[in-house]
C-alpha cells in the first residue's frame, strides 16, 4: 500500500493508499483532538488548507462523546464531515499524560478520567475496539509512552511489554475488521517503536515489531523531554531497521526544523499540536520567520501576515486587523491564525515533496531553515 | 435614495441605495461589535450567510483599536474586509449602558472607559468624527437613550436635547463629508427618535427630526425595559410621522416575532445581538421552533439542525456533532451555531421581502409565527 516514489539520501517521497484516499508523503497530520480543530475549523475547512490527514485522539473521544456514540453516528468521518484519511492515536499517550491515578499492569492500564474522575480500564484490546468504533483510517497500537530520560531497566521492561501489547493489538484488530457491523473493515494498524534513549533497546524493539508486517511503523516516545539532537540520533539509530516498504511516522513532532531534519532521516508522517496551539496565542509562522501578532508594531500594518502565503487569512486580512482581533479577544483571531499556521505546515510539506521529486531536498531544507 | 417598491398595509418592501451597494428592505443587520462577528465569522463569511448590512459599534472601536487606527488602515470596510454596507451606531447606547461615572451635559457626555477606566468625552461632534474616521456607510446620530420607564419630565428634556444634538450631528457630518481626507465623503446620517413611552413626546420629537431631511430615521430607546406590546404601540404612534420616502430602523430589535410585528407596522431596518448571543449558548432557531443543542436527546441524532435550512452548518453537520462540540467547549460549535442563527434571520428577511412582493405578507407572518 506504500509506494516509494523517490529518495534523496534517506529522505523519501512516497504515496500511501488507504480506504479513504491516497496520502502523498511526507505529510503533516492536522490535530483535531475531539474531532474538531481547536480554533473553530470544520471538516470542510480542512479541505481548504491542504490538509491530507486529520488526527483525532482516542482517549478524548472515548470519554466524550463516547466511541459508541460516534459509531452510532456512522464513524468519525461522517461525524466530523471529513472524507479524507483520519488517524486515531491509541489513547496511550493521554492515559500517561492526562489521566490520574493510573496503574500499569500486563493486561493494560487502570486510570481515572481527567474530566469526571470516572475509573476506566484500557488495554490493547480496548484501544482497538474504541478505534474500530471510531472507524478511523489508521489505528495506532496501544503502547506505554515513557518519559525521557527513564531508567534503562524500566525502559527495557516497558518496551518488551509494548511488543506483547502490539501482538494483542494486531490480533484484536484482525478480529474486529472481520466483524459484520464494523464500519471500516479495512482499518489499518501502525505499530510503535519504543525504547527511550537507549540505542540497543530501540533497535531490538524495532526489529521485533518489523517482523509483524504491520501497515506502518511509528517512532514513539520522542519529543517527551530529550533534546532535538538526541531525537535525531534516535531516528538515525532505528531507521535502518524500519521496513523500506512501509510508511514511518514520528509521533508528536514538531517544529518546522524538526520536520525537515526528520524527513532527511527518512520519516514520512508527522503530527504536532504546536502550530495550532501557537496560533491560538498569536505566534505565527511566515516565510520570513515567526511573528507575534500581539506586537504593537503591527497596529497599523495593512500588509498580510505573509506576502507569499495563499491561505484565506493572508488573502483576506491585514496584520493590523489580526492584531486587533487578538487584542479584543475575538474568536475570529484564533480561527484566522490557526488557518494560517496549519496552511503554513501543509504547504511546507508540499514544498518538501516537490523538492524530493526534483532531487533538490537538501538545498530546499538549507534555504528553508535559514528563513525560519 | 430610498425607493418604496410595494406596500402590504403599512408593511414596506423597498430598496436603499448606498455608496456601498443597494440594500433590499426589510433587512436585518448582523452585529459585529468590534468589527468581527462574535463566534469567529469573518467579512467573507458574512457574504455566505446572506448578510446585506453589517453593524459595528462606535464606542468599542473608538476604545480599541481606536478610530484613528482604522482610518489609517483605510476605513472599516477594508479593515474587516467586507465590501457591502456597514452601519455604525453613535456610541450613545454603550456610553449609557457600559461606561461608568458618566455625566451628561448639554455639550455631551463625560465617562470612563469600561476597559481601562480612561476618562473620555463624547458629544455629537466627537461621535460624527469617530464615525467619519471609521468611514461606515451609515452613521447614527448621537442621542441619549433613556431606560423605560423614566419620568416624563426627564424624558421630555432628554428628547429635546437629542434634537439639538441631532442638529449638531448633521452640521458636523456635512463638514466632515466635505474634507479632503475623509474616506467616505458620502457617509449617510440617520436621525433617532426618542421620547420613552410617551406618545406625545415621541410624536413631537418625530415631527421635529423629520423636518431635518436626514437619510433615514431610527426609533431608539426601545427594547430597553418595556413590554413588546408597548413597543408595538409606540411604533404605531410614531410611524405616521415618519417620512414615507426614508428608511425606518427599529434599533436593537429583536426576536423573529418582534421583527414580523414591526415590519407589519412599517419598519425597514433591524439589528439585534440576540441571535448570535443565543447561538453561542446553544439556543438555535429552526423552521420548527427553537432547539437547545445541549439537550441529551440530540446525542446520537444524525439529522441536521433544520432540514429546511441551506446554511453551511445544516448542509454539513448533524445535531449529534453540534451537541458534541458544545459539550466539549469546542469553538467550532459556537461558529457553526452563529452561522446558522444569522442565516436563519437573514433568510427570514428574504422570505419577508418575497411575501411583500407577492402581497402575501399577512399570511406569511401568521404561518411563520405559528412555527416559532
Amino acid at each position: 500500500m506504500f509506494k516509494l516514489l523517490k529518495k534523496n539520501g534517506s529522505a523519501r517521497r512516497g504515496e500511501f493508499k488507504t480506504p479513504h484516499g491516497t496520502i502523498q508523503t511526507p505529510v503533516f497530520m492536522n490535530v483535531g483532538t475531539s474531532a474538531a480543530i481547536k480554533g473553530g475549523l470544520s471538516g470542510p475547512d480542512l479541505e481548504n488548507i491542504k490538509c491530507q490527514v486529520e488526527l483525532s485522539n482516542t482517549y478524548h473521544l472515548h470519554l466524550r462523546p463516547g466511541d459508541g456514540v460516534i459509531k452510532q453516528l456512522g464513524g468519525i468521518h461522517k461525524f466530523m464531515n471529513f472524507s479524507k484519511p483520519i488517524l486515531t492515536d491509541s489513547g496511550g499517550f493521554q492515559v500517561f499524560s492526562l489521566a490520574s491515578l493510573r496503574k500499569i499492569k500486563e493486561e493494560g492500564v487502570y486510570f481515572s478520567s481527567h474530566i469526571d474522575g470516572k475509573k476506566i480500564f484500557m488495554g490493547p484490546e480496548e484501544s482497538m475496539q474504541i478505534q474500530s468504533n471510531l472507524a478511523s483510517t489508521i489505528a495506532m497500537a496501544f503502547d506505554e509512552c515513557v518519559e525521557n530520560p527513564s531508567p534503562r531497566d524500566y525502559v527495557l521492561k516497558s518496551s518488551e511489554m509494548t511488543v506483547r501489547w502490539l501482538e494483542r493489538c494486531k490480533k484484536e484488530m484482525s478480529r474486529l475488521n472481520s466483524l459484520e457491523d464494523t464500519i471500516n473493515k479495512k482499518q489499518l494498524l501502525f505499530g510503535i517503536n519504543q525504547g527511550g534513549v537507549y540505542t540497543d533497546i530501540r533497535q531490538d524493539n524495532m526489529k521485533k515489531i518489523a517482523e509483524m508486517d504491520l501497515d506502518g511503523y511509528a517512532i514513539g516516545g520522542l519529543a517527551v523531554g530529550e533534546t532535538s539532537d538526541e531525537m535525531y540520533r534516535i531516528i538515525e539509530d532505528v531507521e535502518p531497521y524500519m521496513p523500506q516498504d512501509k510508511p514511518r511516522y514520528l509521533m508528536g513532532v514538531g517544529t518546522p526544523i524538526n520536520i525537515l531534519e526528520a524527513v532527511e532521516r527518512g520519516v514520512d508522517f508527522f503530527d504536532c499540536v504546536m502550530p495550532s496551539r501557537n496560533a491560538r496565542h498569536g505566534t505565527l509562522f511566515t516565510s520570513c520567520g515567526q511573528v507575534n501578532i500581539n506586537n504593537k508594531k503591527y497596529e497599523t500594518d495593512d500588509t498580510p501576515l505573509d506576502e507569499n502565503c495563499n491561505c484565506e487569512t493572508c488573502k483576506n486580512h491585514s496584520k493590523g486587523y489580526l492584531r486587533h482581533l487578538f487584542k479584543s479577544n475575538e474568536i475570529l483571531g484564533m480561527r484566522l491564525a490557526v488557518i494560517h499556521n496549519l496552511y503554513f505546515y501543509n504547504n511546507m510539506m508540499e514544498e518538501i515533496r516537490e523538492s524530493l521529486e526534483n532531487g533538490t531536498f537538501t538545498q530546499y531544507k538549507k534555504e528553508k531553515i535559514s528563513l525560519l
